[in-house]
């Protein structure tokens, strides 16, 4: 049995997603960041990152949404997640997740992580101010060079589509305009439409 | 044929230290950082994140360690420089070497590249303050809870040594001593004596 532990509104979204298309049976706890669910000892027992994705599997935990993603994948062949056959392809996703977790994601945690990184509170504000063009400038990057299209690797759905479409839900809240990357946003329409963004969408709404 | 670029003293030292590991035929490029090689149009072709390192495959191109180390360990399997027939192992490694580039290596650029976050001297320089913090904070996780020991997976060398150590020997620099985590330094004293970590310092350090 898997059991997911996730946030709303969190990078978790992605490795929820990717489960949903997976068709893998899973439970799925909720934790609320605001209320430091996240720094709780049981929790901090399973995840001593004190983060959110967290997989309980019955090997063990696994966290990062990259890792997670890959897993999914490739404990779930059937559903075709990403190309596992060819290493080449399959690091060109893991190129592409890498950039949403060490670039995009980081980029946008300069909004309401500030103090992972300053204790300086006029710091923090000259940070959350940069964001909107730190986040324009990886997307323009995503846009132009690195979605294939329809989907991140081509024809082929890939977690990377998940992850991608969380990455790319963040940004009304970061003061970017979403429609200006023409790739991105009939991305993010496309992924509306399926079914299991749909159940996932509503499990982070709960 | 594989072609590796490269910048002495950066993160792409993990990736050629697994180049080396692995047996394959490689060529390596150099590019210096302080000079500004990896935003020049030659280079941007290649990577158009402007970022060391990079590989040139005969299919093209990877960036980001995570998916060149990988992508390595699974062309020379005969290395045997990952856990490439366990979906949860080969997850772990991978969440390993995520907290590596997503919070480790993000940690340490507070200190040169707060730049990328805000645009206010002042804020930089509380940046800088308080990497030693979080880089020992990183460590005493890794130390703790996330390095088995012997080698970062436990029995078997994985691409996530070199990593792990490409990190470590980042410490002094930010100003923390390694000395405080014995099993990071058994770790790194250890990865000093193999040939392929010597030959890769020989051609980082040029
Ligand atoms: N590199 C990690 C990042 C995980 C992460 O930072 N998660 C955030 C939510 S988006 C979190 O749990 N933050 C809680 C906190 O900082 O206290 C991944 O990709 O999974
Ligand atoms: N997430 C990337 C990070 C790559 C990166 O930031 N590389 C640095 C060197 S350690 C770089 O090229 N910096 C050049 C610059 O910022 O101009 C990876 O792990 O490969």
């Amino acid at each position: 049995m898997l059991t997911f532990y996730y946030a709303p509104g969190s990078c978790a979204l992605a490795s929820l997603i990717a489960l949903q298309e997976s068709g893998l049976a899973f439970e799925h706890r909720r934790l609320i960041l605001a209320n430091g669910d996240q720094r709780q000892p049981d929790y901090l027992a399973i995840n001593p990152k004190g983060r959110v994705p967290a997989l309980v599997t019955d090997k063990g935990v696994l966290t990062e949404n990259i890792a997670i993603l890959a897993y999914i994948a490739q404990i779930a062949p059937a559903a075709k997640l990403a190309p596992l056959d060819d290493p080449f392809e399959f690091g060109q996703m893991q190129a592409f997740n890498s950039y949403l977790s060490s670039t995009v994601h980081v980029n946008h945690a300069h909004k309401g992580r500030g103090t992972r990184w300053t204790d300086d509170a006029a710091a923090i504000e000259t940070m959350k101010a940069k964001v909107p063009q730190t986040m324009t400038e990886s997307f323009a990057l995503l846009e132009d060079k690195l979605l294939k299209g329809p989907w991140v690797m081509g024809e082929q759905y890939t977690v990377a589509d998940c992850y991608l479409f969380t990455m790319a839900k963040w940004l009304p809240g970061d003061n970017v305009d979403r429609d200006q990357f023409a790739k991105v946003s009939a991305h993010y329409a496309r992924m509306l439409e399926r079914p299991a963004v749909q159940t996932a969408l509503a499990i982070d709404e709960g």
